[in-house]
Formats: C-alpha cells, sequence, structure tokens
C-alpha cells in the first residue's frame, strides 16, 4: 500500500460531492460542489477536475499523490468504459465520461451507477462491515438497490442489476409506478409511496392524526407515517405493516437467491430505524428458508451522504490495483 | 493450455455420472456406476476413486494424463473445504469429501451443489453459450437454481445462493411446500406441483380429456398436462397459464435483481420446449423493466444430463488454473 489518496466523486442532480480518502478508507477531507446543469451538463468534467486541482494544492499537496478517480453517477452506465448513455437529471446523453475526465485530470478513472458505489461504500466501511454477500436497500423517493456477491457489484448484461425497486410485489391493481408498469415496490417502500398510501386511505380514518397534520401541513410525509405509528395511531401501524409486509415479501425472494450475509437499508426511509427493521425481519423471515434468515442481518447504514464518495474511492482502489 | 483431462463427478442419489472432459469441454468418455449409500455412503468416495483408475487403465493413459477433479454433490456444501454438511439421499453428514477424495486420488478436488455444477455446464458448453451472467432454474421433481453474475457461481452467505425453487409465488393460501412454508414457486412449477394443480381442480373439469388420463393412468404428470394444452384442451390450458404466470413473476423478480444475459430452463419439465417459454416470456416481460427484458434470452438446456459432469469438469479447470 502507498501513502497516497483515492478521489471519490458522486455526482447528483444538485451537488457533487468529492473526498480524498486513504488507501484504508479514511476521509481525509471532503467538499462539495453546484451540479453545473446547463448545455447538457458540458462544463461538469471539467469543473470536477479543477476542483480537485485546487483543493490539492489546498492541502499543500501535488497531484502525485493522487492514485485514481472513482465516480459514482446516476443514469445507466457501462462500467467497462466508463460510457453514460443517459444520466436525465444532469443533462448527460451518449457521453464518455471516464475518457473525457481521464484525459483532462491524466489519472486512471472508475465509474459506476450511484446505487451502487452507495452500496460498495456501505460495505467497505459502513454498515456491511466488510462482508462479500450484501445487499443495500434504499428507501429514498424511489426505491433503488446495490447487490454485491463475491465482492463484486452485480451489473448484469446492461448495467440493470441491482434495479429492485422494480421488482413487482402487488401482482393485480397495483399503484402506476414511474417505469410504466404497475405494483413495483418503489411504488409502496419509498417514501413517496408511503405518503400516497396514507394518502389515500385517509378519508376512511378521520379518527387519525393523520388527518389532522394533512390538514394542518397540506401534505403528509414518510415521517409523519412512522411518528404517527410511534405512538399508537392504528392507521399509522396499518400503513406501517403494509410496507413492510410488501418490502420483506420482495428482500426475502432477493435473499433466497443471493444469500446476503448483510441486508443493509439506508435513504431517507430508513431513519425511522428499528421501527421499520422490526416488522421487516418478521416479515422476510415468513417467506425465507431458515438458513437463508438465519444468515442475513439486517442493518441501517451509517455513512449517510458520505456512501457515495467512499463507495467511488473504493472503486478507485480496486481499479488502481487492477491496473 | 495442456493436453491433460479434466475429470467431471456429477453424484446422485441412485448413480454417480463420471466423465473425462477436455480442457476445451469435450467429452472424451463418460459413464456411471451405482450410488453406494450403504452404511451411510461410506464407500462412494472410494468407489469414485477406484473407477477412475480403472477407466484410465482401459484408455491406456497413466494418472498423469488427469488435471484436476470437479464434483457435484446433493445437499448443503461449503465450497471453499469441500465440507458437505448434510446430503440427505446420500447418507452423508458432515463429511470432508474434498479432503478424503484428494488423499485418496492425489489430485486437486473442487466440489459444488449440484445445481450449480449444472448451471455452470450449460454456461460452458449448452444453452448458456458462455454468457456471464446466467440464471438457470430447474424444473424438475423440485425447482432448483444455478445463479452465475460477473462468471462466478453465487454462492452466498452460507450455501444458499440460488435457492429460488423457495421464493413465495402465492402470499396467502399457497400449497404447503416441502420447506415447511407455503406458495413457494416449487409447489407450483415443479413436476410435482403441476400434477398437484391438475388433480386438484380435475372434479370440476369433466369436460377435460385430463380426467379420463387420470381415470386409466391413476394419476397424472405434467407431460399428460402440456400434451393436452397443445391439442386445445381448455383446463389444461389454464394450468400452464397458471404455471407460467408464477413462474415468470418469480423468474422476473430474479431478473430484476441479476439481469441475466441468458435464462435456461431445464429439468422434465423443460421438455414441453416453446409451449413452456412462449407464455413464460409474455408473463416474465409484464413483470420486468423493458431494458432487462431485452436482455434475456430464454433457452431450453440443452446438456441433458450431461450438464453435471461437463459443469464439474469446468470447476476442475478453473481450480486448477488457480492453483
Amino acid at each position: 500500500m502507498s501513502n497516497k489518496w483515492l478521489v471519490g466523486v458522486d455526482i447528483g442532480g444538485t451537488t457533487i460531492k468529492i473526498a480524498f480518502v486513504s488507501e484504508t478508507g479514511e476521509l481525509i477531507k471532503k467538499w462539495e460542489i453546484p451540479t453545473n446543469t446547463s448545455d447538457n451538463g458540458v462544463f461538469i468534467t471539467k469543473e470536477i477536475a479543477d476542483s480537485i486541482d485546487t483543493e490539492v494544492k489546498q492541502l499543500q499537496e501535488t497531484k502525485d499523490k493522487l492514485l485514481a478517480i472513482g465516480l459514482g453517477a446516476p443514469g445507466f452506465i457501462e462500467m467497462e468504459t466508463g460510457f453514460i448513455y443517459e444520466a436525465v437529471n444532469i443533462g448527460w446523453k451518449n457521453y464518455h465520461l471516464k475518457e473525457d475526465l481521464e484525459t483532462i485530470t491524466q489519472l486512471p478513472v472508475m465509474i459506476d451507477n450511484d446505487a451502487n458505489v452507495a452500496a460498495l461504500g456501505e460495505m467497505w466501511k459502513g454498515a456491511g462491515d466488510g462482508a462479500k454477500d450484501l445487499l443495500c436497500v434504499t428507501l429514498g423517493t424511489g426505491v433503488g438497490g446495490g447487490v454485491i456477491s463475491n465482492g463484486q457489484i452485480i451489473h448484469g448484461e446492461n448495467g440493470m442489476g441491482g434495479e429492485i425497486g422494480h421488482i413487482t410485489s402487488i401482482v393485480e391493481g397495483g399503484a402506476p409506478c414511474n417505469c410504466g408498469r404497475t405494483g413495483c415496490i418503489e411504488t409502496i417502500a419509498s417514501a413517496t409511496g408511503i405518503m400516497r398510501i396514507a394518502q389515500e386511505g385517509l378519508l376512511h380514518h378521520p379518527e387519525s392524526r393523520l388527518q389532522a397534520i394533512a390538514i394542518r401541513e397540506g401534505v403528509l410525509t414518510a415521517k409523519d407515517v412512522f411518528e404517527a405509528a410511534l405512538i399508537g395511531d392504528v392507521y399509522a401501524e396499518q400503513i406501517v405493516e403494509k410496507v413492510t409486509f410488501h418490502l420483506g415479501l420482495v428482500i426475502a425472494g432477493i435473499a433466497n437467491t443471493i444469500n446476503p450475509k448483510v441486508i443493509v437499508i439506508g435513504g431517507g426511509v430508513s431513519k425511522a430505524g428499528e421501527q421499520l427493521l422490526k416488522p421487516l425481519r418478521t416479515h422476510f423471515n415468513r417467506f425465507t428458508l431458515k438458513r437463508v434468515s438465519e444468515a442475513a442481518d439486517f442493518r441501517i447504514a451509517t455513512l449517510g451522504n458520505d456512501a457515495g464518495v467512499i463507495g467511488a474511492a473504493w472503486l478507485a482502489k480496486e481499479y488502481a490495483r487492477a491496473l
């Protein structure tokens, strides 16, 4: 092991998180720049490179200190070539991100999907704790997934590995999903899905405190639901039960396939913590083989917003090692 | 590449298939010996070794010709150590198979679960056609699975990877499964499951030719169902529809997770060929993301009973290469 730094980059729709990370995964310095989506994101790559240069100088180091760059980006990515088919939030389409960033920085660059990179971060330094077989489920606006098996991200044939948010959980009569189909687990267990379920039944539950909140705030959040359930609101409890039932069923199907050691739950909804995990485990256990549920440990993600840059740094490390 | 032979061994409850295979996967010689289950299978390992010796001599070669032994066995196996936790049909329990066979034969031995080994065989020389991301589904007495991702079998944390027969497909009111739960896909899409479904509804379908067959033969088989459906028997068509609906749903969930290039369907039920694949594709497509279904090609297994020995030979090759 050298004494060099890895660069982790996590590109989001509004900000780009960048960090220098040691080869053992310690954060040395992290910072953010805004995502410049003007002209379909044509300035972004150069701005990342410039920002890295500036920070290296500020820390009184030279570029020789940097080993490689790992980068997580949203959208459909071909990992081998670092080619972005499409990243809607950024504006990129058919863009050779890896090639461009390598040319500008003169460093090796390795790219993966943001959900995968977050899973790698949790595997390396977060709740995954080094587990070689790990499922990472992100419950945010949507439901994202990263699947690690034999220590490697599962990308699949065309980069769709881990698209677990679109596993069907309600076969008939499910809610419409952004993907164009219905009943995907994303329509149920995302923050958006939980809000929708809460809103839909609200008129039939005048006894629930959620009705007063909805009137007062104009909108219900997943957080409102979990808070109400925590103090015994029956309607809110029913929603939590429904959400964890379907999520447990879907995760059980994945676990019967990949037999993970650790299942990391992240994203905004995961802030509910044990209130979410307890019923989730119960439903999960019902739908898995005993040896599978015995092996699988549910944990809340621990890295929060740092998962992306740390996972990206891991990518950089593995890539540099293979060169 | 040397000019040596690989030995593939496929242990079943009644016979043990053994083959010499070239390093490019061509069968040089294959034969069978009965599985000697007396005294909890204590003689089996020695009998395999002796049989290999005898065949080598018969082919006028010496043992130097053999590179390594790969072996597929039923039951729960720890792949790293080649330790069999339990193989009910054989009688083994807590048995160091790899260690024993290596001591007797003085050859390197690599062991894996029989369903996984069959998947490797189809990947190498069968319907998988070298695909690095492959799902192999065996529809026989039960429903077995082998999942290959990044060219590697997914074993998972305690060897339960690919136990897809026990993914729940009917959440409430499903039939009892051998695993102690209900509604597993094995209760629906195995030969046994198809028979059960056919029998259950038989009294309500006097118009179906399946009733006459059941009376004449005393029992219905999955083959009867597919044959009747082929000539337009409405009840039989409904059964095929139900079976492929649930199988399509379960395989879609797996495909949204691992994004396979090839989905190989094997086992006795797969003899129905396109009659099975056509409705299966339709249901599968309904429950997957478009990019996932576009990438996935359904194929009937082509190696039949040879899949095990050829996959075991592949294991031997990879293992010998890594030594």
